[in-house]
């Protein structure tokens, strides 16, 4: 019996601190993203002239915005999944780096993306931003799988409707993801709506999972 | 039994996941106000000239203050909250990202606010500045509301008394940035010294809320 | 009995937020200091000329070495008090936040120093430096003060050898540090040399407070 | 009884919260990484100039997965060992410490490399970075075998089976390192790919250790 209670309590020490990193870099990939936005730097600017500089900044307040909101969500979504992870093994890292890694370098990716929106380069920009986004939604989905598949690292007390409820869920976010970047070669607002599209339909409550 | 504990022990896991998530963005977010302000460089400075540029530095190391100070009580207050909140929900989960993206910002607002004080655009960097005060704290009561409204999300053994004392004294928020705010459009110091001030009341002791 | 419990269960979980905050700042601020030493961009520099601007950046690494090790230790003594502190209250959350604000601003000061050492003005780097680290020493042990001073918040469990030994053991830094700050006035290499050697004796074993 | 039980407990949050300060140091190490990589600044860019830029920037991307995986992977063996570490004192926390001070200061001998890369300096960016790589190994092993040297810190119910593949899989890492730090002498590829290698080893299943 002690030892039955004691395995339990190491496993859960172990999802704990698998989550206490990922709660770590997510919480610094988020709030880095505010050092990607320079205040204008304007040798004794008339006011007139500072709010036309704050007003120029308007690609890097969107692309904050989206960031911010969609890596907020991905926190919130690691957060659901955790809830009925009962184990780590050795992929289950692997995953969870995978996915940290395409999360922790978010902060590139919509830099680039602001400081050539408006300017000829901007398809580029657009391109690789919502590219990114696919492939970290990609590795989140995968980290999921692994976890999820067979029931592998599920929690034995947990509800399978919520698990498969999660996993309809979650389902819908690469290809959604991949329709954003197709859309990103044809047009930028397009693409950048939907992103922000994604973002703010997590507002609307969905069944049961996250309540 | 058992399933009653365990419930009791998952809904603690979640908001103290929540709690550690926010703790991260705040402590963040408070460290990374340092990055904001650069040492001088200056080719062969003589000491008196150092002396003179680190005095010139004066609205930074005054915004770091208030910002420092603002964001501490604010993860004061954060704290004292979710001593009776026990349990979280979507919108719980919601309300807090966006407190946190308020409160993540304000890196740059300080920045904006020091780098033009003293300069023909100081309006506008005081004006953003208190505003974004003001945003945040309006997010903040946003998230206790939710949480506190007909008990929602409140412990049941916590005392109604610490609940309703919390309420009444975070009402005080809001109306208080209004009037920095407003203040902001006739005068600088005003604003600064109420900012200041608004961060030194909390050193007073009030009722038993935190103590 | 179960009143009890629980309120001992809430205390606990109290201090520990509040030694997961200052965990999370003390390693930011820690993990920040690297930012401040700048890869030197030489265009097509020679291997020669490279190895000749990474030795010229020996200020830099000195500073860091001695500021990591100093925050390290500082981080080691928080964890040291808190380990025999069982309560929070209003002022132990406002001594700590003012810890951590002069902890947080160790690499203003770091990099202030590390830019003007073997300059004409080495010796306003090095007084601030010194002083800063004086001030942070300072507030420590009025954090330290303010929850030992008549076992105020300390665990009814906590051996007093332990207490006192701590109490003996911090007593010894301000003066140290006020020692370094006075010799910043007359001489830069004895005062960074003492301030390495404050860090250094930590290695030492001392009584069994750590052990 | 309840005095065992305490104490057990308290040795628990000890080690804890030098988990949770480590994890915190590793994922900010981890995270800033990003911010060494800079969006390139082009007026007014063609798509294709801008294409160009991006592809440039290899050296950094190459560093930034270089560093991210190694960065993760010790972060996972530092999981892997506080698993057995039932315990802290004085030498491990100082161990402890002296290993994130070389993990933490990775993303300059990263930022170095990659400037470099390519350009008449490379090899002293190659010597340095692998050389920063060895130094954290070895300093990860002295953490070890402080902890695990006659069991002196390992929890008394651990496998020993467990232990001592711990101890011959860490074992390998410094030897490895060398050899990638002697190479950096001779072949900036060898050294890259071997540097790359380490950590896609990884990946695959070894034993029974991290499963």
């Amino acid at each position: 019996m002690r030892n039955l209670l004691r395995t339990e309590t190491n496993e859960q020490r172990e999802t704990t601190r698998v989550e206490a990193f990922s709660d770590g870099v997510i919480a610094i990939a988020i709030t880095l993203l505010i050092l990607e936005i320079h205040v204008p730097a304007i040798e004794d600017a008339s006011p007139d002239l500072l709010i036309q500089a704050l007003r120029d900044l308007w690609p890097s307040y969107f692309g904050y915005v989206i960031s911010f909101a969609t890596v907020g969500i991905m926190w919130a979504n690691h957060h659901t999944i955790f809830r009925v992870i009962a184990r780590t093994d050795h992929y289950l890292i692997l995953t969870n780096l995978l996915f940290l890694f395409f999360l922790a370098t978010i902060p590139f990716p919509t830099a680039l993306m602001a400081e050539y929106l408006g300017h000829p380069a901007e398809r580029i920009g657009v391109i690789v931003y919502s590219g990114w986004f696919l492939l970290t939604a990609l590795s989140f989905n995968l980290l999921w799988n692994y976890a999820s598949r067979g029931d592998r690292l599920i929690d034995a007390n947990a509800d399978p409707a919520v698990v498969s409820s999660i996993t309809s869920r979650f389902r819908l976010g690469p290809p959604a993801y991949v329709l954003a970047f197709l859309l990103s070669f044809f047009s930028t607002p397009a693409t950048l709506a939907l992103l922000l599209g994604f973002a703010l339909l997590y507002v609307l409550p969905y069944g049961n999972v996250n309540r």
